[in-house]
């Protein structure tokens, strides 16, 4: 029996998704067990034979300071789903709150594990091999060391192995170009590191790779810093965004444009389900003492359960003892990255 | 009559896509002339009456070192065409090669404009409101002060204010979320000065933005580090071919996907018009002395011809003298952000 913890509270829509989804992961999970946790009158929408219900008199945000709803919101639904996981209540705690409360408040509540200074955000992307790449960090760490970097790798490369049942996955390095010599120093160094990781075989190294690599599956995990890996999310979001309106807006021109849309219409509902981002929803928080999952603020209730999805899938197969497996492997190498002068 | 001088030899094509593409050019723009640079042999597939013939020895490859094509190959095309336009025969230059070779050697003999320490690229991508957004830096500097984004500012704000005839284009600064509190310290820092320019009139600046923005069309110019912009620009072409791949694909599948297919091809037609990269080739080298352009390595015919179109279009419009009137209209602005200490 998995036990998932879900601020119901969270997000753009709150209960109004966050229930619906619950009730369709329950369906479709019979060995699941919910906690609910959130208002109590909002709770009300959901009562089932596999459902707790567990009160919060507080909510965190969009507009919240991260200061706010750590030190003054100490019973909003956020900190109380992940204080779930901390108890051992719970396998792992899934919301679709706040990005940097939820960071902050899983790092104060559940702390990093041995050799990892910063957790990282893990998000899965649509690539043109009909899989998905692994991308991290994707905005919890704006500004990274060539350590931080490697210990992304590491994590990424446990996560991967988890959720796609590859022993080895391959790992790439963001950067401007695939030769050495590109990038700034932090760059170059990370470069260094993940080399010596995959000589002593802790990781599977690739190389550099560039932005399209992304979506050409080029590798399964792509490593960079979360600011670099926030634009490049948000400026692919966008292009496909963009994309997506031009079509609509072509075949919505006129009355030959219109027949010709109703005659590709199952062409074109395939290639919106294959490029749909709301199948790939769910990203993981890598580095901590337990498992939170972060749903898209915008989630609707399609996308918001594929969030719990995954936090099940991971929970089931126990990725908190992968990360710390991995870490635990790397840890020499860690430890020595991290003594290591700035080259 | 303005005057461009072309390397013939740079691209992954040559003189087979820039010289069609030169012919093509003449065709269209009676006030022009053309001096091709290159080999002796190569230049003869073009001979015209506006056409002068300027033989240089060597080649920059794409493999080689910035070294190499610095100091070794003095008598590359790409430096003579460079060469061109300090000696004032030529009012641009135009090259499809290396891009680390043209910015050095761009740099070593036009030198930069006062008030600039570092050239940047800017480059246009289409966004939704049918438009293009003009992004810088886009691979030049891997690692930007506050100071340097404050100039990519000063100087897209004068391309765009030329090329598109905008009397205040207006300035996003490229960050991980719209508040001001986003990001790391030296884009916090670029946001200060940004605020205080804006005060003074020496530019429009509307706050940051995210990589959505972009294509969302949400500003004029967009403005970050190369790093950040050239994954940005990379990861877009990575999602647009992804898109267009799954177009294909899905209708190709079968007999009926393929006769939708050619009902729905008058309308796929015109989104991949609108969407064509090859129209928006041509990125301006700005903060030197002198006008430079680059195309895109890949560029066929059709795209080498839009990089001669903006280099004449540029020329024509003066942009070198509005980029130096920018400058020195921001010289105070610029020289206090450089003294200021770092906050």
């Amino acid at each position: 029996m998995i036990t998932l913890a879900v601020d119901c509270m969270g997000g753009d829509h709150g209960p109004g998704v966050t229930l619906p989804a619950c009730r369709q992961f329950l369906e479709h999970h019979p060995d699941a067990r919910l906690i609910l946790v959130g208002g109590q009158d909002s709770l009300q929408g959901l009562v089932h034979e596999r459902v707790t219900h567990v009160v919060a008199s507080e909510v965190v945000t969009m507009d919240d300071a991260v200061e706010v709803a750590l030190r003054r919101k100490k019973d909003s639904s956020m900190r109380v789903a992940i204080q779930q996981v901390k108890d051992g209540v719970a396998h792992a705690a899934i919301s679709a709150g706040n990005t940097g409360a939820l960071m902050a408040i899983a790092r104060y509540l559940l702390k990093t594990l041995d050799g990892i200074d910063r957790p990282a955000i893990a998000t899965q992307m649509p690539n043109a091999q009909g899989g998905a790449t692994t991308v991290l960090d994707l905005g919890a760490n704006v500004d990274c060391t060539a350590e931080h970097l490697l210990q992304f790798a590491v994590m990424g490369s446990a996560l991967v192995s988890v959720l796609q049942d590859r022993d080895e996955p391959l790992v790439g390095l963001l950067n401007i170009g695939e030769e050495v010599i590109k990038g700034n120093d932090v760059i170059k160094k990370a470069g260094e590191l993940l080399r010596s990781a995959a000589k002593s075989r802790d990781l599977n190294f690739h190389g550099n790779v560039e932005g399209n690599d992304i979506f050409k599956g080029t590798v399964d995990i792509v490593v960079c810093d979360g600011f670099v890996g926030n634009v490049a999310l948000k400026a692919s979001e966008g292009v496909a965004s963009m994309i997506a309106g031009a079509l609509k807006q072509e075949f919505s021109r006129n009355i030959f444009t219109k027949i010709a849309a109703i005659v590709a219409y199952p062409v074109l509902s395939a290639i919106m389900r294959r490029m749909d981002h709301r199948r790939y929803n769910g990203a993981a928080l890598l580095g901590l003492r337990g498992l939170v999952f972060k749903s898209h603020g915008s989630a609707d209730a399609l996308a918001f359960e594929q969030a719990l999805i995954r936090a099940y899938d991971a929970a089931r197969n126990n990725l908190l003892d992968r990360v710390r497996a991995r870490v635990a492997h790397a840890a020499p190498l860690l430890a020595a990255a991290d003594a290591q002068p700035a080259s």
